[in-house]
């Protein structure tokens, strides 16, 4: 088992949710026990060497990862999630679409001054929403230590968006 | 660590997601992994004895207590989404919410034939949703040996809807 088998699951739905994407289909990794147990042990390899407090997962297929991750590395898990999914008083933060905009939120008492967070999501394309998460995290005086990703689009330069943080991903296409 | 430490940590929300309603907020429990573990590992216990395939999450939470449980038990896990959000090919089934109905879907390659599945969820209300998940599988040939909640709000009487169904969960109010 090794990265190119995790590649290898992921499969290509062509024109979703729009015309024209290709989207990467990560249920094929939860549906396979081994590769789903490569996918979170591999990240939990990536992670060791940072210290920090709690693992921020964007909705909803960052749950899919941070949460057994969280479990995993006995860490807090911090949902950041689309306006109006939260129950509690929230800070907002609003990042372009292609065609206007949309809002992430994150629980006000989620993260306190100086707590050390990693964001983990299933997918970097072109780091919109990743970015609008590490200004949640900022907003509440945290510090973002690391960005661990399943998979990263090369194409969309999602790097360069996240260019003052650490970003690392297990496979690229 | 007990059952009434869990129940202690669920925050009540008044008014969430409508007037009149008390949302009882999970994200304290996933903030503190002590707590997290403990309903991991207390799930996983009661789900020890029983012999199956594959752990159904419904979204979103679902994802946040089954994926962790499906990694700690080595065993498949398939996500129950709301429509359209799946990307590949889905089986759907629709169930009453109090005006209107509601659409699930589940991809249609996610179960085969006489699998054996948990249903897991953060909370049973009036189990709708868990009892047209089941549906789902039983649509795809698998059959449904048992539901795990990490909360059951007595009051809703979901049990009587799942009443053909074996039927555990964590903190009861």
């Amino acid at each position: 088992m090794n990265a190119t088998t995790v590649k290898k699951i992921i499969r290509d739905i062509p024109d979703f949710p729009q015309k024209g994407v290709i989207f990467k289909d990560i249920t094929p990794i939860l549906k396979d026990p081994a590769v789903y147990r490569f996918v979170i042990d591999t990240l939990t390899g990536i992670l060791k060497p940072v210290s920090f407090d709690a693992i921020v997962g964007i909705e909803s297929r960052g749950f899919m990862f941070g949460t057994a991750l969280a479990y995993q590395m006995k860490k807090a898990f911090v949902p950041v999630r689309k306006k109006g999914k939260l129950p509690y008083r929230t800070v907002q933060m609003s990042y372009a679409l292609e065609y206007g905009e949309a809002v992430v939120e994150m629980h006000e008492d989620a993260i306190k001054k100086d707590d050390r967070v990693v964001i983990v999501d299933d997918l970097l394309a072109t780091g919109g929403t990743a970015l609008a998460a590490a200004q949640l995290v900022e907003k509440l005086g945290g510090k973002v230590e690391k960005y661990a990703f399943v998979i990263e689009l090369l194409f969309f330069k999602g790097r360069e968006k996240l260019s003052a943080y650490d970003v690392d991903s297990l496979v690229q296409f």
